[in-house]
């Protein structure tokens, strides 16, 4: 059975949508971030980058969200949760994951872990003040020019989904306004209108 | 013919390695990002992000690194650049490149890009200091925990490869000392002497 180490509010939710979606026979593992669960010896042999999502599987953990992604869905082909047989179709789909891990986590992450990159109080909190505005811009492109619609891809939903709509649920917490971006807004409903969406949210 | 879109110094070297590896047909197309040239309306129609790398296929462009790479070791079966048919071998390769993606280069651009984050000088300031000992603990992971050796995945070199090796030729200008990262400089030593590495760094 797949295990997933979660943690509320993490970019974890993703995987376990997307574990929900699949029909996987799994089990999800919370860990509390902020009494430091992922320093401890024992979750750093899991993933020494001391971070959320881990996947075990039979043959070891997996770590980062868009390869956690694609794994679920090449080791689940029934629930089509990606274009497998079309290699161009497949790498737009780890494009726009790839925006969300590097562009748009990142530009979250300067509001609540500036001192991975400063150890100076003023400049963690002059990252903190721009934060809500870089964010803003990084969804503004997704809004524009990525989010074909309904689902990110289009017609088909795919793993760029439940990823989208983990970050888009951090918009309020990040200082930004939801409907500035009424097309992710819309998504992020026609997201809690599905049945794993909803289970995975009630927890 | 495929077209790539590269800059001096910049990721997109590991894709045009890839595609030399690859043996394919390609053209690359070099741009000046000093002078803004990937702002330009005619580049930001093909990568609204305004970045490089861009690969032009007969489909259509493709943006950001791991993507582009995927794209072209499933492209070029026979060229053995990852293993295709092992999803969970396929997603660790992956994981690996994500975390030069969205750990290793995201702590290199603070050091030239802070301006992305803060727009006080004094907290860019900050996060250039940081920046060497930032991007020496992401190389320190890699070092002790990820690189198998004699290429990243063990005995089968694969998009890990130029990828790492991409990222490795900054060391000296993001001021990490590379004897500090012994098996890394070693792993760069080996990239050199591969007929297709000399051949892109010659251009």
């Amino acid at each position: 059975m797949l295990k997933l180490f979660t943690a509320k509010g993490s970019c974890a939710l993703a995987s376990q949508i997307a574990l929900e979606e699949a029909g996987a026979d799994y089990q999800a593992v919370s860990i509390d971030l902020a009494a430091g669960e992922q320093r401890r010896p024992d979750y750093l042999k899991l993933n020494p980058k001391g971070r959320v999502p881990v996947l075990i599987t039979e043959r070891g953990p997996l770590t980062e969200s868009p390869a956690i992604l694609s794994f679920i869905a090449q080791s689940f082909p029934q629930a089509r949760l990606a274009p497998l047989d079309d290699a161009f179709a497949f790498a737009r789909v780890q494009e726009f994951n790839l925006y969300l891990c590097s562009t748009v986590h990142v530009a979250h992450a300067h509001l609540f872990r500036g001192t991975r990159w400063a150890d100076d109080p003023a400049a963690i909190a002059e990252m903190k003040r721009k934060a809500p505005q870089v964010v803003e811009e990084s969804f503004r492109l997704i809004e524009n020019e990525m989010l074909e619609g309904p689902w990110v891809m289009g017609e088909s939903y795919t793993i760029c989904d439940p990823y989208l709509f983990t970050m888009a649920q951090w918009l309020e917490r990040d200082g930004v306004d939801p409907d500035r971006l009424p097309r992710i807004r819309d998504h992020r409903r026609r997201m809690e209108q599905r049945p794993a969406v909803a289970k995975v949210l009630q927890g």
